[in-house]
Order: C-alpha cells, then sequence, then structure tokens
C-alpha cells in the first residue's frame, strides 16, 4: 500500500512511545509515503520525536477525512480516553470516517469501551495488537524494524468494515510484520499465556529477591540465565499495570494453572521424586525445543 | 599457571559433557599446557571428543599422584558415586595426594556424601562451581571460551589445604574465569535463588501452556519476551532434576517466598488495584536496571 501524499491520507499517531515512535520510524524506512502527524501529552515527546524526523506536523487536525489513518498508540487504560475524544470532538472523527486503529496489548476492555463512549462499535474502528516490542520504552527506543518478522493480531468484529481492516492491515505488511486475525477473547487469553503471565513472573521474582536478606550477593551471582529470564523486568510499569488490570480475569485463570503445577513440582521436591521432576523437565524442554526457535533478537510483546 | 607437561601433572576430567568438554576445550586454547584424560561412562563421548581434539588419553590412570588434577564434571547426584570409585580403588586417589575439584551445581550434598564415604572431608578434596553454561548440553556444545568473564565459586572448608584450592583456582583463572570463595551454605541458598528457582518456573510455566486447550496457538504467538524468559526451560532435565533434587530445602524456602509474592500480585490484580501493581512493578524494574546488564551471550549457570 502507498499512502496518499501529504494534504490528505495523513497517518495521526496518537502517543509517540516506543510503538507509536517505531510505526513513524517505519514508515519512514519503507516505500509507503504519508504525512506523520503526531500527537502526545508530553510536548517533550514530540520535539523529541521532530528531532528524530519523525514528524510532518502536530496536534490532531482539524479536517480529518476518509482518507486518513488515526493509531492509538497509548497504554491500554488510556485508549477509551482517546476514543472518547475522537468521539466527542465537534468533527467526530470516529464519525468523519477515518480509520481509526490502536495497539493495545488486551483487546476486550478496548471494544467495549468503544461500545459504551459510541453506543456501538463504529465501523471505522479496527482493535490491533503487534506482537512486538523491547524493555525499553519512550521514542528514543523506537526502531523502524520492531515489526519486521513480527505478528500482529487484528481483532475485527461483525461489526469491523472490510476496508477499514485492510487498510489496517496495509499499513502493517507495509512495515514487514505478518498480519493474522484473531477472535477478540482468544486474543485475551493467549497473550495472557504468552506474554503478560511471563512479565508477572518476571517482576514476581524480582521484586522477591530484592527482598531477601542475601539480595545484594543474588544479584551479584546472577549470570546469563537469570538476565535473559527477567530481562521482561525491566519493562515499563504504567504500560504492564495497565495490562494486568485489563485482563486480569484471563490472567488469574492461567495463574491458576501454573500454581497447581508450581504444587505438583513443590510436591516432588519434598519427596525427593528425581524421576518424577525428571519426567516433567522432560516433557517442557521437549515442547519449548519443538515450537520456540532461540533465533531472533530481544523484541517482545 | 602452567600445568606441568605430559607425564606427570595429568588433568584428568570424568563426565565429558558441556562443562568438561569446555573445560577441555579451554584449556586447549589457553597457553597451560596439559595432557587431558578423559573419563565417561559412554564410549561414544570419550570418541567425539576425542574427535574434536579434546583428549589426549581415556580411562582412570593407574598411577595418579599430587601433580595430577582430576575434575568431576557428573550431574550432581552422581558426584557422589565418583568419589566413592576414587575413595575405593587400589590406587586410592583421593588417598593418593591428586587434587580433586567437582562442578556440581548444589555443594552442601557433595561434602555430605564426602564425609560419609570418606569418614572427614579429604584435604585435597576443592568443591567447586562455574556459573556459566548452557541450554545445549554434551560435549557437541563445548566451548573453550565458555567461562571467560564468567565466576567460579568455591566453597573450601576448614579441612581444605590452601594449596589445593590454589591449584583449582589456576586452572579456571586460566580459563579466564573470576574465582570466588563463599560458604556452603550461602552458595546453595544464592544459587536456588538466581538459578534454580527461575529453572524450576521457565520448565513449569512451558509444561503449563503444553496443557491448555489453546496450546497451539500458545505457541504459535510466543514472541521474543517468552523465547528468552523460556530458554533455561530447554535445559537438560537429567541436570536440572539432580540440583532440584539435591537443593530441595532451599529451592522450597525461595519458593515459598516468591508465592508469598504471587498471592500478594494476583490479590492487587482482583481488586483493580493498577497502582498497587505499578509499585512494585517499578520495584522490580529499578532493582534490574540497577544490577543486571543486558549485555552478553547466552552463557548461564
Amino acid at each position: 500500500m502507498v499512502l496518499p501524499a501529504s494534504g490528505s491520507g495523513r497517518l495521526v499517531i496518537c502517543g509517540f512511545g516506543l510503538i507509536g515512535g517505531s510505526i513513524a520510524a517505519g514508515v519512514r524506512a519503507s516505500n509507503m509515503t504519508a504525512t506523520i502527524v503526531g500527537v502526545d501529552a508530553d510536548p517533550a515527546v514530540l520535539d523529541e520525536a521532530r528531532q528524530c524526523g519523525l514528524l510532518d506536523a502536530s496536534g490532531w487536525p482539524d479536517d480529518l477525512g476518509p482518507d486518513d489513518l488515526v493509531l492509538i498508540a497509548v497504554p491500554t487504560l488510556s485508549v477509551a480516553k482517546v476514543i472518547e475524544a475522537l468521539w466527542d470532538v465537534e468533527q467526530g472523527i470516529l464519525a468523519c470516517g477515518a480509520v481509526v486503529s490502536d495497539v493495545a496489548s488486551v483487546k476486550q476492555p478496548v471494544l467495549e469501551s468503544a461500545r459504551a463512549i459510541c453506543g456501538r462499535l463504529p465501523a471505522n474502528l479496527v482493535p490491533g495488537h503487534p506482537i512486538a516490542g523491547s524493555e525499553r520504552s519512550g521514542v528514543g527506543a523506537a526502531r523502524g524494524d520492531l515489526f519486521r518478522d513480527h505478528r500482529v493480531i487484528l481483532t475485527p468484529v461483525a461489526e469491523t468494515a472490510p476496508a477499514a481492516r485492510q487498510r489496517v492491515a496495509d499499513l502493517w505488511q507495509g512495515l514487514g510484520a505478518e498480519v493474522v486475525d484473531m477472535a477478540v477473547d482468544e486474543h485475551d487469553r493467549v497473550l495472557a499465556m504468552t506474554s503478560h503471565l511471563p512479565h508477572l513472573l518476571a517482576f514476581a521474582l524480582v521484586d522477591t529477591l530484592g527482598r531477601v536478606p542475601e539480595h545484594e550477593a543474588v544479584f551479584r551471582f546472577a549470570a546469563g540465565g537469570f538476565r535473559d529470564f527477567t530481562r521482561i523486568a525491566s519493562s515499563d510499569p504504567v504500560m504492564w499495570s495497565d495490562i494486568f488490570t485489563a485482563n486480569a480475569p484471563a490472567v488469574g485463570a492461567v495463574l491458576d494453572r501454573l500454581e497447581a503445577e508450581l504444587a505438583e513440582l513443590r510436591s516432588l521436591l519434598e519427596a525427593g521424586d528425581r524421576d518424577g521432576l525428571r519426567t516433567i523437565f522432560a516433557r517442557a524442554k521437549a515442547l519449548r525445543d519443538a515450537h520456540v526457535s532461540n533465533q531472533g533478537g530481544g523484541g517482545h510483546d
């Protein structure tokens, strides 16, 4: 897809953090031409984006229309506020036909908020979630290739206009991503397992070890396994407290399962059941070796 | 240190897996000269080591003496069997004065076994543990630089001869490692936290997700965060079932702490307490950012 040149067909990115900035950087590095408009509550962020050459203009345009694409790239629980603003403004951005998408890591609450705000789900609102990220945050960490060879999940619903979905899919494909559609509830359940629970465990482990009497020795003798295991504990606390608040039921359900497994492992430990432990470890190793490549850089959701 | 040349001063490596093979490869790549003798229950392993140029001879030498250094590099629970053999053989290897060390990830059971077998702790037995490894195992994964810029913990006790400890420290320093002494119980407690518990969580998470109905989608949509978090779940099940069996009390104690933290996080989740979650995540992020470097390859204990 070639986004229309300046004048019509703007790409408005609301929230210029790691994801918003990386979308802008990716568009700049691609053969897509677009006027990139940045919106952010923090003027310093827009200054930084401008200095990085990622912005053509800033602030909500007065004259958004069907040619424009709006990407909401703010933390999960702030998406509703932006949708509300888009719905309320005199111009009625969501009513004017501009395609609007988001990048929130939990989709059900975004759809529920939009329904509550607009009274129905606007046909031009396409919920999306790029499965890419970094433990680093902010526009300073933006990378134009952040989404290359990563998946982007869209969760269109019955009301979603196919043309709007296609417009959003084209943008992500233009950034090198593979676009996959998924049901909203499946998305939130699967992400609770692959992304949210690992983050919870990493935060929990680091915080637990910070409280033990030997914590200085603990961090001094942490090796590569610990470094990789806890890398995601360096992620943005605001983004992640939003995600857990938004996806609490699905995270709670998979935490139940994990705690049952830990109880099983503990009973094997206490019984000194080496064969029982080995059976579980061998099963886990076989699963991971079969399904997870060790290749690739540090990107993550 | 320069190990004495062939004839006297052999380096006997018992257990030619990742660690044993990497010690041999590191000695070959260093300015240390040594006759490397390999001992392994599996003749195919010794063949592979020979083909890699890592062996000068194989099988226990008949004439071990004070100039020789024996490295026991078998899984934790097999160390005692080797010590028993060294004590029982007619030549009395542990009695003959050869320096003997091991690389087991848990130290207390090794010392207890040695005391039980020998009636006392031999002065020439130096317990050690290189904080380096890989989720790959076997001599085929051996790397001469595996220990470079890694720490090796020695846990000498009152009975340990300082000259024997120095001999072992010299070997590790010759391989580029930093040698640190630590009390036996502190070693086992700290490693339970930095290494054993993360491995338990990684094995538990992967096995848990393998059991959910959506497991295919789960592994398909796992991204870089999941890959790094679960890398250690690809570790050797035999090695790790030994470690957990040997260090069950210390692992159980830190698992208690982690489960208490998870209970706290769960109550915040259920209460929708976003600020409470953010406080914990921010504390974990600050700790990790301060203490753990993101640099370096995939090596781990």
